[in-house]
């Protein structure tokens, strides 16, 4: 029988409610990772400081003098929290980085308060004191023009002016992995620098990837829609970021209380701890209590920008009565959460009505939340939503703020079997035409995608999106490539991830091992972030992206040479490959032997293959074989009768 | 400083060693899966009896009357330890399933006991009595014909005879899908099979997949050399299986102690852990003490193929010294190895002299053990290895026993700027040279790959392969699409292996978290073997394997009618879902709720999407949407003034 009434978790983990007052960090957050410290690259202005992260590695021992490896600079997501020499207080939120740039464009202005009614009211009720962040600033929205029209204050906007913002600056240093290989302190020697520079060329399917990310080019790329950069003037603590295929493979990490479970303060550790291992943006995607106190929260915490899908809340506004909805509410919510400073908003406003009878013989029906609504809200009006009928209205209200739009994909397949199906296609050509709507007004977009695909299928989407979509950048869950693993779904999906990623997704969506099951605790979201920056890393190897392989050849690199602290500080979580390493071999000692717990000592490959490295080096045998092998058994005969020491120990 | 001894695991998980009179089968690899039966669907004779694992599920619960949803026949390859009806004893070991019909072909002969030196002092050492399983009969070869010449009892030598064997036949019922799912019993109504029988056109890359998997089509593609049959005539408790890219994707799981860590028990745990979650072959990889003992107990428990690679051993007959390795040695060990039943050897017969040198400015050298140690003893000889010379005294052995071969990328790439290289692509070539010789004397071969291979490198591997090696069985480790997450290795290489199997691999061997790291345990070999299975089936999916997708569509059905227990029992990991899942909800009662904990009652998607389905059933509005819509304002008009509730409450 269904239950009527929401129930509570069996466990809640935390008794009392957050409170204003006593908002702590999450220490586990701010610990900077082993190996590694902050460091900012400075741009063509004081105030632009691009942070990265440095992993500092051991010199390789030779036989002769020790050989330095340079540290290795990686992008950082994790904000303030991993720079020691920032204090934070979630009471008080993350410094306001991007305010100078904002104001010196000069385009904007304060309002007396938030605008929306349903923030005034929250602003006002008493009653929500000990769960409110104190903001101490008003928020602040695009000045209109003199003939009285809404200002715009888009990236885009600027973009197709010739304007390159400090952000496309702070992006470019960001995104220059090459670049920052090269640069002073980061190089080794040239025997080591061939070993790290070492790259495949890759298979792009059409991907522009130049070998210095200029400003010029952020800029051209935002111009032309092939990129966003999600920045909301009312979030001025996100450190600028780009969406795109020309561009490093993003990720996105999901998270929100429910109805039944989860609090303000787990939703704001959950936040912490994804940016610590790598997600480029958060979507909240709460459905519970206390919605806007736990977005405020998140987003004056959040060096990445915040999504969200503000259906979610417009719905708990009419008590859960989808066809109760109106454009009036839902319009109130926009404006409500942009003055927050959301960075994104989903909107599903390509369900179209009749579209819905095409999902009746699908398998899994419409499994996405938004769509699912809307479904209900056009078939029970008969008309086409709100969300269509007022596109433009919407697009007046982002352009005030700079809100990109991540155009939802409400009819995504749930399954495999309803993968690539006339419904998905149909409101995917939808997500084109709204596309074109959304530049016309210079507001930036994305375009969501599924879902459930089979491998063969993946690439399709991507190829359909491209072309009805004019190349805005896509961004997609997952694709799960098989429905047969509830409690794997981070893998399933990881596997389309990294598929679709190479095929040119700017942005994939993560999936934990609880989907289709339950909510994500901490555990959850750190095994969900590091499976996605595997995919996203993955396809940047594949389509040849300037500098990516660096990484994966300094770690194999210090593999080879048994540095095996490096190894585990130069991969995606250390913490657990050092704890895996340490369950069968904890001395420290085991950390400096030349070999480890898989062979033992006798059968160690790498030492092995160490010493056949060291005595074909030794005997001029580098390169080309036929040519050198002439030469190599006179010198065997002589080593054989030198006696069994023939391979030199380390 | 390098260590010269073996350390000490710190925490020996067992104090004292195995012991033939109290070895006990784990309990957790006896219990039936949840809601799972073991069948047997019989052959043309008898005794020819194939295990299947049935999972029964609940009916759809409509308005009207339930409706039954059909029991759903999976690939099993856990062998009697899931049939309540066997009692298992591990000193006995398991039925010899195929003795009949090795006996009733007429070409065998019982040897009087071990011809192995080795083999007979093993037997023959009374302080071993401790650890020695106790068989009862002695090892079985081909019998001599009557010019003196060793007989010939290879899989492939029949099917190139035309001989159609009961092992062929058995595979037949084993890999047909299609069929099985469309038997009496397994069939649902026209609507239900409608849902489940649904499947995309898969893209095979020229893999031929019939509809129907008849004998004759097993003996021709073994024929072809296109696939093989693992079947060592001295292993006949196992359940013959097939590896080609013709049929279902196979997985295979190492185990193996070292001389580091690890007991006999817990590696016959392993085993048949590993089989429970789904490995189709289990490789036996150990390097540490009593290997001959441990391979033993494993074989005569083991319902699956097992491989080896005996130059392991061999190193330790030769104190671990690779330059004191002789054809000698190496031969008794193949004997010993292949008269207790080994199904495949994996054989490094293709690291030539003269590809040594061009390893020499690899990144990470030569990583596979088997290789390296090659590479040192060619280096040392300054000749060819004795795999090589000697390679067809080593088909001479196999084709008396059925031993396949399984021939080692010794050069494979050990990082990803290492693949696709010149010594990996030059082994390569001589694997193919190896091949046909082998074909030559009738014996099976599939073949090795790598290794760390970035996304847009992996066809060629594949490509290579087919045309290099005449499409022998590709059988690959991973690949491993970026080496920086040492932790989760697993995830890097599922990803390679997912799309290395659709594009033709046969068999994905897989990796554990702990590669590169440590040696795996029981969770990690279940990690494992489950990442692999996701891998495997998503090949079979996207290849378009007949009858793939229906347990996806099982399972998304269930999951669409909110059948929680179903769709636990449908996962690749019930038990992982289920745990999962009743965190967040544990009473009985939310599994049967038509939501669950990630968006509560209000919000389900899938509750919504039921009623919109509802909907458009009651009012006719199923299929194509233009021609319905027009019937469909004045509905919605009417339902509208019937009040609120105009969807159907289930």
């Amino acid at each position: 029988m269904p239950l009527d009434q929401p129930v509570s978790a069996s466990k809640p983990r935390h008794s009392a409610h957050f409170l204003a007052e006593t908002a702590q960090v999450d220490q586990a957050a701010v610990t900077p990772l082993p190996g590694s410290r902050k460091v900012y690259v400075k741009g063509s202005r004081d105030d632009l400081r691009v942070p990265f992260r440095e992993i500092s590695l051991s010199a390789t021992r030779t036989s002769g003098a020790d050989e330095a490896n340079p540290p290795l600079l990686v992008y950082d997501t994790s904000g303030p929290y991993t720079d020691p020499q920032v204090e934070v207080d979630l009471r008080r939120g993350l410094a306001e980085l991007r305010r100078p740039w904002i104001e010196e464009r000069d385009d904007t202005e304060w309002l007396d308060g938030p605008t929306s009614d349903y923030g005034r009211r929250r602003a006002n009720d008493p009653t929500l004191a000990p769960l409110r962040f104190e903001l101490t600033r008003t928020p602040r929205r695009a000045r209109r023009g003199a003939d009285g029209r809404a200002g715009n204050v888009t990236q885009l906007h600027y973009a197709r002016r010739g304007i390159i913002t400090p952000e496309m600056e702070f992006i470019a240093i960001r995104e220059n992995q090459r670049r920052q290989a090269l640069a002073d302190g980061y190089r080794g020697s040239d025997e080591v620098e061939r070993i790290l520079g070492h790259q495949h060329p890759g298979q792009g399917f059409g991907a522009r990837l130049p070998e210095e990310i200029t400003p010029e080019f952020v800029r051209q790329e935002v111009a032309a829609g092939r990129a966003i950069i999600p920045a909301n003037i009312n979030h001025p603590e996100a450190e600028p970021m780009i969406i795109g295929r020309n561009f490093l493979v993003k990720i996105n990490g999901n998270l929100g209380n429910s109805a039944v479970t989860s609090s303000i303060e787990q939703e704001v550790e959950k936040m912490t701890w994804g940016i610590r291992w790598g997600a480029d943006t958060i979507m909240d995607l709460s459905t519970g209590q206390n919605i806007h106190e736990t977005r405020e929260w998140i987003i004056r915490n959040s060096p990445v920008p915040i999504g969200t899908v503000p259906l979610y809340q417009a719905l708990e506004k009419v008590k859960g009565v989808a066809e109760d909805l109106t454009w009036e509410v839902f319009r109130d919510t926009l404006i409500e959460q942009a003055e927050q400073g959301v960075d994104y908003f989903t909107i599903h406003a390509g369900v179209l009505l009749r579209y819905v009878p095409l999902t009746a013989n699908r398998v899994t029906g419409i499994v996405s939340r938004g769509g699912s609504i809307m479904a209900k809200w056009c078939l029970y009006h008969h008309q086409e939503s709100f969300l269509y009928t007022h596109f433009e209205e919407i697009c007046e209200i982002c352009k005030q703020y700079d809100v990109a739009f991540s155009l939802g994909d409400g009819l995504r397949p749930g399954s495999v079997a309803d993968a690539n199906d006339e419904a998905q296609m149909a409101e995917l050509k939808t997500l084109g035409e709204l596309t074109r709507i959304a530049w016309k007004h210079d507001v930036q977009v994305m375009i969501e995608g599924p879902g459930h695909v089979p491998m063969h299928l993946v690439k399709e989407n991507m190829d359909k999106q491209l072309e009805y979509c004019d190349e805005a950048p896509f961004y997609t869950l997952g694709p799960l490539v098989t429905d047969i693993a509830p409690g794997y779904d981070h893998i399933t999906s990881g596997i389309g991830a990294a598929m679709i990623g190479w095929y040119g997704c700017a942005m994939l969506c993560y999936v934990t091992p609880k989907e289709h099951l339950g909510l994500p605790d901490k555990d959850d979201v750190k095994t969900g972030i590091i499976t996605y920056k595997i995919a996203a890393h993955a396809a940047d190897l594949a389509k040849g992206h300037p500098g990516a392989q660096r990484r994966d050849n300094a770690l194999s690199k210090a593999r080879f040479e048994f540095r095996w602290e490096d190894q585990f500080n130069l991969g995606l979580d250390p913490d657990t490959a050092r704890a895996y390493h340490d369950e069968t071999l904890p001395k420290d000692s085991a950390k400096v032997a030349h070999f480890c717990s898989m062979c033992g000592p006798k059968f160690c490959s790498m030492k092995i293959s160490q010493e056949v490295r060291d005595y074909a080096r030794d005997n001029g045998l580098e390169g080309d074989g036929d040519a050198v092998m002439a030469g190599m058994e006179e010198r065997a005969r002589v080593f054989r009768e030198q006696g069994a020491e023939l391979y030199k120990e380390v």
